[in-house]
């Protein structure tokens, strides 16, 4: 099943020339939901051929504009390109009075529906699930109140073994009750325990979104062991200072934390405009866990 | 005097790849004043190298996104860039909720002050005057509050006269005096009047800048004789009945517009998203007003 990442925007709050705000768009079998939504979005969506009215949710991580001032403009184009399916979406309090206040004053209405989840508990809870995924909101620490998104695929019902199917040559009838959760009879009534027919489902992989938040133990059960981890890394080690007083991470950091919870991989991004040059960044944390890349725009990191 | 305007957006609602939404930059004197907003207005401001922690004076036309989107990013990095200094934002009734929304909601307070001028006035009237320019508002014709904004130069003080300086070889003290609108008496204490002194001042220029709207003599009083006249074409001809719909205006309307009110020059914008290539746009207008060009990014057009 496919299950990956594509970076769409990986900067901080300044805006650069080439390096846009904050947005990924994850895919789990063709169902496309966003993480964040900086100014930008809908472009960079274009830029990268993202067929953006298939994305069925958003999910927004907090209320700094460069996390979510692309999502009016998303809304709106989603719209006027005639949209009638509803989109959900997720964030902590205050986004929806924003976006009703704008389309409001544009006097329109959207011609779909907006599903509007708004994130108060202050622990780990599953906020959405749909056929193919669910999803967990974290709180991690930030200078305002802060979701990362933990995405996990659902487990799959592995297959029929192959010497079953040679062996008692079963109905199509019979392999869907089997996949449905039925043992098995044979022809003389004699049981074989559907354990014996199926074999072992892949493991279910996960995915963690992690932006804007100092390093903090609160947030590491809730992503142990994800296949892949994306931690924002704002700044180096030489701006830790800077790190601690905004309650961002350096690079350093987002590896240790790699590290302690055991992720397989590790994204980094939401980088300061200060660094023209992201070598020195990437260079920091792979000193601490190697397996490290840079979320660069257009890049497509797969969830494995 | 430097009077000058940047295109840097000129696309209608949906944006295109390589066409933004409506934003321009008007250069007087090297004072920067901004038209519209819409999304990505601050990326183009720094691919065509604007300053634009120098922008005074932001105007508004109206509530639709691809001409506002782009302004909270905006005030967000003029803050974080360090502006302290103040900015007027002029529109019609409801951005000033807006925008205070969304800082309030990222629980930060900018350093710069905000005037905000709300225009409710629906009729032809000054909004603006500072050193260099007079600005006033003119209530277009769309589907919801819109202004068109007209920008002309204050009449400057005329040179001194060869002559005059040859003759009488006055002290600067003298021609300072005569600048700040004094007579002048020769050392025999006879009078030379001011008038005879003084050159003609060169005739005052202005700029109309007008969109979106279907076309309508409620509006062409105000822009008469202009010597650059920005008039929206988001359709051709073939779709006029389209443009009646949405209160737009098609190529040959706007140049006749321009016709019709005697302007210098026609710049014509707010492509609709079909048009791939804008040359059929620009020969339909032509037609009508040979002296038409097409408001594509990064041109700068002079208001002679």
């Amino acid at each position: 099943m496919r299950f990956d990442v594509t970076i769409l925007g990986s900067n901080s709050a300044i805006p650069a020339l080439q390096r846009n705000p904050t947005c990924q768009l994850v895919n789990v079998s063709d169902q496309y939901y966003l993480l964040d939504c900086g100014e930008g979005a809908q472009v960079q969506m274009r830029k990268y051929g993202v067929k953006f009215q298939r994305i069925s949710c958003i999910f927004v991580s907090h209320l700094h504009g460069d996390h979510y001032f692309g999502l009016i403009g998303l809304l709106n184009t989603m719209h006027l390109l005639g949209r009638k399916k509803e989109i959900s979406i997720f964030s902590p309090p205050g986004l929806q009075e924003i976006i009703e206040l704008q389309l409001r004053s544009a006097h329109g209405s959207l011609r779909f529906e907006i599903n509007f989840h708004t994130i108060e508990l202050d622990e780990l809870h599953q906020i959405h699930e749909d056929k193919y995924i669910k999803v967990h909101a974290v709180p991690v620490q930030h200078k305002i109140t802060t979701f990362g998104y933990v995405i996990e695929e659902k487990p799959k019902v592995g297959n029929i073994k192959k010497g079953f199917i040679e062996k008692y040559k079963p109905s199509v009838e019979s392999i869907l009750k089997i996949k449905d959760g039925f043992d098995f009879y044979d022809t003389s009534g004699t049981l074989v325990p559907r354990m014996q027919i199926i074999a072992e489902p892949t493991p279910i992989r996960k995915y963690a979104f992690i932006t804007d938040t100092k390093p903090s133990a609160s947030y590491f059960e809730a992503i142990r062991n994800v296949n892949l981890l994306y931690h924002e890394a704002t700044f180096t080690q030489e701006n830790k200072k800077r790190a601690t007083e905004t309650k961002h991470s350096t690079a350093q950091q987002a590896a240790e934390v790699a590290l302690k919870v055991g992720a397989k991989k590790l994204i980094i991004g939401h980088f300061s405009s200060r660094y023209t040059h992201l070598g020195p960044i990437l260079e920091e944390a792979k000193k601490y866990f190697e397996n490290t890349e840079l979320a660069e725009e257009g890049r497509v990191f797969k969830v494995e």
